[in-house]
């Protein structure tokens, strides 16, 4: 059975709808930015309902920033950052902007709302939720590999 | 001759211009964080002339995020980040989010605005100046240790 992709067009409304939620976070993005917000559906085709949305401000061999962006209820399923060249895999934390998100680290729930952060050891499972109004997580990290993720669930692809 | 130090008094306004200043870049802080604010005048005594008000978001032995926001017309004097524990030094990413600042690296200048960023290389020289509204800069890094920061004047002196 052929597997449902996320349209072109509906990654030009994730872009807008991530820019807009940006914006009202206080973000401000150039045109080339916009254009460069990552649409993540991990190879389900569900986007609205597992996805995420990624800018990328910065990823040298050192250190990452990254603005998440969800939608309302979106989910990014769980997974974890193993050890890579000689690291023991990406640190990462998240700070809430907007909306609401519910992180869930190794089976404990945390809940993220605008000013809170919460930091995920390397090579450890986790997901997280946006509520009812999507949600802004920023994310400050070690260096950031998306190819090496290891998700749970064995039909993700994770690509770009 | 006695040096002229930073009031009590002038600490909490510039922790309250701080605060006030993210606010309208729309970074949503804690009662806690906002206490947490640093206000360095690098030991001169001349804050809104020479000095830097910075909130740390998170600082690992892998990488840091901060915010740094500055006074009208404020500079935070030449200095360079010098390898340390076997890395070369702390390199940083500067995001301007609100008002303008002229930043200058090894001689060459920069002026960031709203949505504009530049990466510092490690063991640089660099120093940047608020505009005439001041400014709001997030910085992405490596691991950062200040009290190693080496600056171009003598009389200055890194503390917190």
């Amino acid at each position: 059975m052929a597997r449902a992709v996320t349209t072109r067009e509906e990654q030009r409304e994730a872009q807008a709808y991530a820019a807009e939620q940006l914006a009202a976070a206080g973000v401000v993005l150039t045109d080339a930015e916009r254009d460069s917000i990552e649409v993540a559906d991990f190879g389900l085709g569900r986007l609205r309902e597992a996805g995420l949305l990624v800018f990328v401000y910065v990823n040298t061999d050192r250190y990452c920033a990254k603005e998440l962006i969800l939608y309302p209820g979106q989910t990014c399923p769980e997974h974890r950052h193993p050890p890579f060249d000689g690291t023991p895999g990406k640190e990462e934390t998240f700070r809430c902007r907007g909306g609401l998100v519910h992180l869930n680290v190794d089976g404990e729930e945390i809940v993220l709302r605008p000013g809170e952060q919460h930091t995920i050891p390397p090579n450890t499972l986790h997901r997280f939720q946006a509520g009812d109004e999507g949600a802004v997580v920023s994310e400050f990290s070690s260096a950031s590999r998306d190819d090496l993720d290891v998700f749970t669930d064995p039909a993700i692809r994770r690509t770009g």
